[in-house]
């Protein structure tokens, strides 16, 4: 049996290492002191996205700062498949909800872009970071996505590795059904990107320029219009399915701590 | 080419006729007249989830009320699949983003649930109703799910339809690989549901009754725990691309009007 989870885990950036002490931030001694009522020798769930997460023991340090101490590994360190979101930028609180979702389904980098069409707000990337650390450390993750800073579509396409394939979500309906087209292209075992646009869609020549890349595969979700957000959240869900590891489980890293 | 769609869509009750007015809600009227500056003459589109969607003329009448009179068909009345979601009652929030995904995504009916876990504050109809009307109006859809009031998930199976599958997204993770499963099961045409639970998950009581139903198909969505709406989405969009329409198109209505 997997050793019990802690009810509190909270994400580091520092590496974790047993008996040495990790610094929490002032707002996660905050938390640990004056909302969960959290003191000496409680325990909680450290995890930064390279060690496992490890059981550790809290110790309080003058009026507002407190340590963690790692002791115990208790879920290894497991790749999160290579998958990348690239998301045209939207409205926030849609961008919000992509961000948690895609940390949820288990994403690799989170690339916000901007596209011809692009009408939204520039986005708030410490709310969205603290978003995907957040879902990671309520959803039992061991990694959070990482998030990029927006960028031109153009430019990453302009620079985009040969060997990554593109899940174009065509929001003209002329792709493929998505399922079929991505069982057959699963064989390959490619690191892959999933790409949805904004609300007005992608302009002809982008769509064009796309459809011309020998990585893309261009995929209908069906006949219904779906808001940005859910078109992203919906081939995240259908690509961990079929290329991910919904059926096979997490991958343990050769390299995971012992 | 079809014919092309209008900015505005608006959902109302009535049956809609060529030439027969239909009067509006004094907040459709509000929305048009102040929100949009639209005045006599101008052109919306109107669906009620029967008679397709057609474009019609509006009417100020007196200082605040509206008529519209439908005069040419845009979009026919098309089936949703025969799919129901049925979802525990989460917190307000997610419980908003699963009602309006699920009408974009495309489900018939909604019917929450309350299980032995269940934690959450009561529902508002009235507003998750607004919800799933809006997301149709925006995104292009001519229905709406239906939005039942919420009764025990105990309730709901002492009645279960013999033929109706249930697509059991059990968090244990000891169901089988979401897409296999639904592409044997897809063989059979069957009318579904997809059951999500609550935060705490199903008791052991309720997952032990669900794997003991014939119609219970129990499958993991993956490695990683997703939130109850996460996981609602998910299994939607799932569905619909094995089960649903994603492949084959929507499916007209035998007796949709000409």
């Amino acid at each position: 049996m997997p050793p019990m989870r802690e009810h509190i885990r909270l994400y580091v950036n520092a590496p974790l290492c047993p008996g040495e002490g990790v610094v929490l931030s002032r707002e996660q001694a905050h938390y640990l002191r004056k909302v969960m009522r959290r003191s000496d020798g409680d325990r909680i769930g450290l995890f930064n996205g390279r060690d496992g997460e490890w059981r550790a023991i809290i110790q309080t340090q003058g009026k507002q700062d407190c340590t963690a101490t790692p002791h115990e590994l208790i879920q290894p360190q497991t790749a999160t498949p290579d998958l990348w979101l690239i998301c045209a930028l939207i409205k926030r609180t849609r961008l919000e909800i992509v961000a948690e979702k895609a940390a949820e389904l288990g994403v690799r980098e989170i690339h916000p872009v901007l596209t011809e069409y692009t009408n939204a707000p520039p986005m708030k990337v410490e709310r969205l970071c603290a978003i995907t650390i957040e879902a990671a450390e309520q959803c039992g993750l061991v990694s959070v996505p990482k998030l990029l800073a927006p960028e031109k579509l153009q430019t990453i396409l302009d620079g985009w590795p040969a060997e990554r394939r593109i899940l174009f979500c065509d929001e003209s309906g002329a792709g493929k059904a998505a399922i079929i087209a991505l069982q057959s292209a699963a064989r390959e075992r490619a690191p892959w990107a999933v790409l949805t646009g904004p609300e007005g869609g992608f302009s002809p020549a982008e769509r064009a320029r796309l459809l011309s890349m020998p990585q893309t595969l261009a995929v209908s979700l069906g006949p219904r219009i779906l808001r940005a957000d859910t078109a992203a959240i919906s081939a995240l869900a259908l690509w961990q399915s079929v290329c991910g590891d919904w059926d096979t489980g997490p991958v343990a890293l050769a390299d995971q701590p012992v």
